[in-house]
């Protein structure tokens, strides 16, 4: 039974995040439209650098944001340590592009003369983006470096899964702001006229709550969670004994 | 030890509830505030009718909402059934007061020749009322009437925790795109010159994002959940021994 092949996938958490990933590439083919229909499309150097702005942070914040925290489920029989590598890369890459579409809008109002920080939008998102910084710095710490103990990564884990998911739907929360001050700013008078860019942002919105409900179902599904390998529990086993004198095959009932 | 006193509650949840609480209440007073201050105050047969949808939808859609997923961390030594027909009434209280909230902006619209249901605010809105109202009936069906069975109970309960949870939220972001909406429509201009009433309607929306987060804290914790008080355990080992033909004293390894 050594070399039995691993078990297979829960019925349905294929299917679930297989319409994750229909959705995020729907997304952001959805903010990419919007962008270049009807609002001149992105460019860096020009007055098209603010269009920078959305585009990233739907890339970065929600689409590898949310892709980060699926590894766990997706990649349930890989090693730990390459999934834990992998959710950091992804988490990481999430920032440095949420870091080039910060970058993107405070450049373009400094070139229009507009103030930063004043809007709901620029509050909950600068929350969102330095608490999720935090969070990937702590994560890095207590997770891949080989400093802390594991019951203090035992202690630190549930806090960390909680803020994850947290500044996700955060995230999720400020690009629906975003939309509605970019509305609101650029068509405030035909909007309620059902024009098709706003009908088509407002879509965008949609999707951007089915996403985070689809990923979030995923997380939170309590027997979708990553099962711990064979060797990852004799590891475990052993450590039990070491600090504790348990015999391996007894139970802590 | 049949009479013992019920065990105290975990150490740092009451704390965490009663700071929600403070959240709650704060939260109503700077909505009471911004409107009473900057929108004229609140009247229902007058132009200020509009203003009894936003302390309508905070009150119900958030403070009770929010109120009533917490009955079972706070009230975790009660009767269950006495938990769960509180849980039902304050959801039934909000949902009663987000109508009127509701009735408020479209009556308003009407007054004033507004279309309805243009925006993202009133797309996410109408989602998030309607599905309340569908997760407060099929609630009331599984969990307060009889003809449930207890196994079905079992199935349905884990996604009628998930979508509470998600709903909650969702009512805390259309709140943000409302606050949003009202600003933009009402102070386009100065809001980027961080006049007090933009700075005192964002400090609302951090404010809902704190007791968001601070009830969802108290919600996800798993050591806070509430645990079967001896009776109901007794109760599920009979149902078990009736059902399975398993010894009361058996466990199930």
């Amino acid at each position: 039974m050594d070399r039995a092949p691993p078990p297979a996938s829960p019925a349905g958490l294929s299917a679930y995040v297989a319409v994750s990933q229909l959705l995020g590439l729907t997304l952001l083919a959805t903010t990419g439209a919007w962008l270049g229909r009807y609002r001149g499309g992105v460019a860096w150097h020009s007055p098209l650098q603010f269009n920078v702005h959305p585009l990233c942070m739907v890339l970065g914040m929600v689409f590898l944001q949310g892709d980060a925290l699926l590894v766990y489920r997706v990649f349930r029989h890989e090693a730990k340590r390459s999934t834990k590598v992998l959710h950091a890369l992804l988490h990481g890459l999430a920032l440095v592009i949420a870091l080039v579409g910060i970058v993107a809008v405070f450049e373009s109002h400094r070139t229009k003369g507009i103030p930063d920080m004043y809007s709901l939008h620029s509050w909950c998102g600068m929350a969102a983006f330095v608490l999720y910084l935090l969070q990937w710095l702590l994560g890095c710490g207590f997770f891949l470096l080989p400093s802390a103990s594991s019951s203090l990564r035992g202690r630190y884990k549930p806090q960390h899964v909680f803020f994850g998911i947290t500044l996700f739907a955060l995230s999720i929360a400020t690009c629906l702001l975003g939309i509605t001050e970019m509305l609101l700013f650029n068509i405030k008078d035909s909007y309620r006229h059902f024009v098709p860019e706003g009908v088509l942002a407002n879509t965008l919105g949609v999707l951007l709550l089915a996403f985070g409900l689809v990923v979030g179902y995923v997380l939170t599904r309590d027997d979708w969670k990553r099962p711990p390998l064979p060797e990852e529990l004799a590891l475990s086993m052993d450590f039990k004994t070491l600090t504790e004198g348990e015999s391996p095959d007894g139970g802590s009932q």
